[in-house]
């Protein structure tokens, strides 16, 4: 029997029905509860296709969410899984929490530590007095503040596939903390499920482009703060968000500038230690990583190279984006918070190919 | 504790490389040897990359199997999935078979019921004693023959997703049985995994292509097998394979004459009484496949329309060719085999998107 | 110097952006005026991309273009493309066929010669006097009318990938008039430009998928027409359109009785023979079609097999659905309505890969 | 009539085909013979399948070329393309330009100045007594060079695309000239024609990935050779060459830090003065470029963002690797070598989409 029934607020997105497959096959989360504002009253499998005929879940109907109803959901579901977007997830974080729920929010609305950040880039928050009850759900390294935690922030892609790689650099000193370039490249799927003229298949495939760089996308602030913290020190990237022609994964390359003395295995011996536990694999020397080899999966691969003629690192990360970049990773730091093992009911081997 | 012992014998290919992932979520399954003969003695992550990292499985060495060593397999695992070229896998699975194993074969092997038909298509068959006791692994069709079948033979991906959608209208009498033609559409990773000018991404991207037509291609005779046995009758199909610029998913759409009196409605309602049980879903009036939407799944789906002005069924199906068109159905089939419910331990909900 | 000034109307949308680049290297072309309602006002290099920098093309500003005005651009132009709606197609033709243009129509509200079936299909058509004087500007089958033709009507793209193939067996009755079917794949291109949830790249890449089946699609009455004037009878056919996960491309297969003592053979020859002239290539014997082989190219490629087990001939077409299918072909109509080469000034070689 | 009789030596190869896809527009060249080694004694369109039905093209013969041939073949034909390996292109070069031919060499052979560069990356060179009359064929910066040249080197593709961008921001002394980073994703057709693991569609498509980083890639010297140049000194950048899911296209983003009181604005101006001649487009601020906007275009698109929290400017650059990146490039340094306009006969506006 599952120990937790779970609600997936938002679910006829693409984190949402992300999460509906994962939920599907985890031995401790029934799915209970489905919303979706735009599509409430039809039935799961009319909106997410892949539930067709699949008994128990695609013919529940999909129901309107609305904050004021938290209590009542929290009669019929533990915990709940947000999948909307910010501030409209904020107010039914907050609800939701109120009745008693556990709460893992998909969206960027409980990630940043400071309001100021977090006003400036996103707009006003309805809710920051719960800043300090929720957790960043990045397992690897927040691993003691999700033990038990009831309001978990569920990283963003861009943030996760850049902050692993450099995370464990930075802690442990070998590199410097200016002058760090993050370039990364995300398949469409990240985009989300509203269709777009940057996203019709006729100009998104065969085509690989740069959108809001410079500073201008909202990650760059949240990989700030996750490398400041790991750094000890605060500490600004260039980041550059690209479009590939693909539907799910995201390879991120840091660039950063090895300390004198440091090697190529330092970097990875860094890693390999920070993430004996949690689910990253370290690449051995001369494994370059490859997003295929991660799709579907709640696993991320990092890998490192260093350029000896100017002494720069390549501390490079893939993953999906809609698994360890966002649903899988928020079961993971549900199973954390729990108590189970990271992996508890999660894919790790991709489907290759 | 897992019930069964596994044995993925050429695990290194891509109906290999998808049993390893399914085998590993499998409650009753424990991959205990991988076997591949180009590969022999390098780790699996390796050469299958999405398993690095995975804790008992990643490491595993390959090991170079030969028949001869057959009953020491049979010491050391319970069941074996042989992944292996035809004729190749004919003297594995007898070897095995003879040592008292379960055999789960993917090849072409002991599928067709007539040596005649077999050794005109594939050539001499090493093995045709076993023709009798193997039974053609389509748990839709032939589940009272699969209750404790020690020989299954997974079914060929295009044949797969062909019998699926005409065999009830056979079966029903819905259909004419002479005129019927099969036109399909493949996922590259149906032609395997050495590459070939033909799957170069540059020529495989961005283009579809028929190939094998007019009767030339092997599966004809498996579909026309099965079809008959559906009628009643001996019967020829015109058998299209098409190469279509993505992974995975096969799409086949088989036309035929619908008989006097006879609706869509009738289709359909001959198809979901066949497949009460089972992994195919039957979809609603107007809705129509799409590949993506089973993609990693162990589910099918098939649908009807009817174009009244010339009274012609579309009968179509849609699968993974990776999944239930061969790694998954092998399983399936393995689980009916064994007295478990066709969907234990497989995943019914595809990867969307 | 150019010998006809162009007016590209909607040159905002994919048959548009196809006919700009086409008209720019076309020595007996220039391109003069550029219209586009949503876009109006805006540089052609701000909504079609790829003319950025080109000189007398990217800095073109798209006008507003009103029937009413059709006299002012008379002064102007000497030959409008007209890649819009229908309806609004006829209205612009009528307007601009008044005031003295030759004018080639993209839309479908010239092609077909039944009024009837015309309003059936796509409803009021508000200039039915024009359909007289029109062209059905498949070159390769009414070259003759079009000598000189002051009207065009720019074929389909499924109809030319689908009646190329097909015609000449019927015209040379080598195969039977009834049971004819036509399955066909097109690039997401062919649904325009206007995003959809159907062409949102997560979910139309890896994945392929039928829709407008059972005689749903306009197309359908466009080759029934064609192939019905071909055969000197009425005929129907089944048509199934197809997506496939790729930007441009049609493959189109047409499947029909070959009569008693007819050959595969005799439908090379046939097609060899009706397509003398024109930019049809015929592939030989064994040789099977490729959109790949054809994109951006103006030229079609068609092919035939026979299974002689069942008597029935695979007649197959490969095209460019901008190209051949659309933007190319109506300058080839134009081409031989001015009487210059069919080839003249358009690309014959497709960009490999 | 053509001006110029042209052979292309390795027309089976994708820059080949690209080439005999370009020169049959070209006014001033005509098709003349075609080689190539594995293939000799086919027809063209048994090969290259795009051009088949082609008058002149498809049914030419392709040769076995061999440099002992080099005086007959100056009797056939004004100037060759060499799309072969290194060194071997370098024996043709040497013949054939001996023999009195203009030479336009698409391999590595001649593009580096310095024979020990080019022995420490590639091997020993069979002719290094043509470094001095070979050059650089990047009409952009070698324009002087380039009149009347005999020799062409044409420039890698990685290389064109991330000297374009950065070039002018050296020359003008407007960046740092340590620290430059490059990251470049490059299409699967850069690769070659020859399959592979890597490039086979279910390995390549679904997934993006870096290969020989921190300097083992031969590309890494071509572009410190070029930027030295420009810079007036000696540099060394990180190049960091990725594979992503598509045919064609090469985005290179080259990151380098803004000298104080520079600006985005004075990176855009050196661009456009540099780029006033020649076929690059410099993009207004807030426009960042898509390789889909020049696939089969001879033009490349750049374009600057300036992070100013770190003061870092992005050089973005997109081209077609096949067309700037390679064989338009090849004949646009023909042209000028000729002393024709640089686009002449070559297409400026890409096949959109």
């Amino acid at each position: 029997m599952a120990t937790l029934r779970a609600a997936i607020i938002g679910a006829a997105g693409y984190t949402g029905s992300e999460l509906v497959r994962l939920v599907h096959r985890h031995p401790e989360l029934s799915l209970a509860v489905v919303a979706a504002r735009d599509n409430a009253g039809k039935r799961l499998d009319q909106v997410v296709r892949s539930t067709l005929g699949v008994k128990g879940v695609g013919e529940l109907v999909l129901e309107a969410f609305d904050p004021e109803q938290a209590r009542e959901l929290a009669k019929r579901v533990d915990v709940a899984f947000l999948c909307l977007p910010h501030a409209a997830s904020a107010n039914a974080a907050k609800a939701l929490y109120d009745a008693g729920l556990r709460v893992v929010d998909l969206s960027a609305d409980f990630r940043l530590k400071s309001r100021e950040v977090y006003e400036k880039t996103y707009g006003p928050h309805p809710a920051p007095e719960l800043f300090e009850v929720a957790v960043y759900g990045l397992p690897e390294l927040h691993r003691k503040e999700l033990a038990g935690a009831r309001l978990i922030a569920a990283p963003g892609c861009f943030p996760t596939s850049s902050i692993l790689p450099l995370a464990p650099l930075l802690k442990a000193g070998l590199v410097a903390k200016d002058g760090i370039i993050v370039d990364s490249k995300s398949g469409v799927s990240g985009a989300g499920r509203t269709p777009g003229q940057a996203y019709h298949l006729p100009e998104a495939a065969e085509g690989i482009r740069p959108y809001k760089v410079a500073g201008a996308h909202r990650h760059t602030v949240e990989i700030e703060q996750e490398l400041s913290l790991a750094a000890g020190d605060e500490l600004k990237v260039v980041f550059t968000p690209q479009l590939a022609p693909m539907t799910r994964g995201i390879l991120s390359i840091g660039y950063a500038r090895l300390l004198p003395g440091k090697t190529e295995d330092d970097c990875r011996a860094a890693a390999r230690d920070l993430y004996r536990d949690g689910l990253v694999s370290v690449l051995d020397q001369g494994v370059l990583p490859d997003t295929l080899w991660v799709r579907g999966s709640a696993r991320a691969h990092v890998a490192y190279a260093v350029d000896t003629r100017v002494s720069t690192v390549l501390a490079m990360g893939a993953l999906d984006n809609l698994a360890k970049g966002a649903s899988a990773q928020a079961i993971q730091a549900l199973n954390v918070a729990m108590g189970w093992p990271d992996a508890h009911g999660l894919p790790e081997i991709a489907a290759f190919p």
